[in-house]
């Protein structure tokens, strides 16, 4: 296809496609003259990946490299494949130089729940800085809390695990990095409107008929 | 207690104190001399929810202003204080003077859960966005996921408006808006060290002995 059915299809501009293709963030099409040239579904969707990480997840190009390079080699180790491109992602770690080799608060949570501690993982040191912020703010997390999120994000991990494709490895890595980009807001804003539901029937005088009481 | 005191409860140096008293965020001490004040635990509350709306939501002055007034006068109707509060937390709607009066696919997201549809919350238009977003990328939101997703985070929203304390209701208001601002971050971190956990016992050969596929 050409460059405007290419545009029409992903919904990227033509200035913004010929950004990304200077910038090496979208491989070249087949040449077919000395200015013009054709492409097909591969730019489609490699299109639809960058325009994800740059306006919806707010990757900087640097990044984003990162991630496509692995998508294109993602090499034999898969799970370290997926490691370092979901290590792209924000949010990124202060910059710190001597970054603490133990996260404390991280590796009790993760203890009482039976799951691994590996403090090279980014969501580890995600997790310690969350768990400090909530502790400092007098909202420390609870047993019984942590044991209820556990569950339910564990529960919802598995089906998106589940739906991962594996081959080629290449399709795991874009489903792992864009369900984890693209489905955080998803999540966010459905915990938001579920505490206003049952908010709703808790503080307005509607019937309710419901178990909104722990 | 003196400032250095408050300072040294808090966390917060003895500069930011003064800053927050200068914009208005914190409540004046009671003046014990021309120059000196003393302070009480209003005062240390009051700076850990400022510090955590500026040092981890990132909210801007004025915003954390709004959450403060209406900590400060909840009025008669909580549910309503409560949305007015929430909607001062990032994300941010996307500037734009004529909004759409409706959300076409987080409409038809909360009709398949049976929650109710608000168009004036400024978590519909989040989860419109979101939504959108995946869709374009093309890994569009199924009703398997959605009424998984749905399901868990329910139980979760349970958990956490059960414990919401509704007297006084400015202790409401400060547990809705520091629950959802510092939370969120404790909660995706939690999601990806699940996909993590996951994702070793699925990819590598270790002994698997649990139902990791749904």
């Amino acid at each position: 296809m050409k460059v405007s059915e290419l545009a029409a299809q992903t919904g990227a501009s033509i200035p913004t496609i010929k950004y990304y293709l200077r910038e090496g963030l979208l491989m070249p099409g087949r040449a077919t003259s000395a200015t013009g040239a054709t492409y097909g579904q591969e730019h489609v969707r490699r299109i639809r990946i960058v325009k994800a990480l740059t306006d919806v997840a707010g990757l900087p190009i640097q990044r984003i490299k990162t991630v496509l390079e692995l998508i294109d080699n993602p090499g034999q180790d898969l799970f370290d494949t997926l490691g370092r491109a979901l290590a792209a992602l924000p949010p990124y770690p202060a910059d710190n130089d001597n970054a603490p080799a133990d996260y404390p608060l991280a590796r009790a949570a993760l203890q009482l729940l039976g799951q691994a501690y590996h403090p090279d993982s980014v969501a580890v040191a995600q997790l310690e800085r969350a768990l400090h912020a909530v502790a400092d703010a007098g909202l420390p997390m609870t047993e019984e809390r942590l044991r209820t999120y556990a569950d339910c994000l564990m529960t919802m991990a598995k089906l998106d695990v589940g739906r991962m494709p594996q081959n080629p490895p290449s399709a795991a890595v874009e489903y792992a990095v864009l369900g984890t980009a693209l489905y955080e807001p998803v999540i966010l804003a459905m915990r938001r409107l579920a505490h206003e539901d049952l908010a709703e029937r808790l503080l307005t005088n509607q019937t309710d008929n419901t178990d909104n009481q722990p």
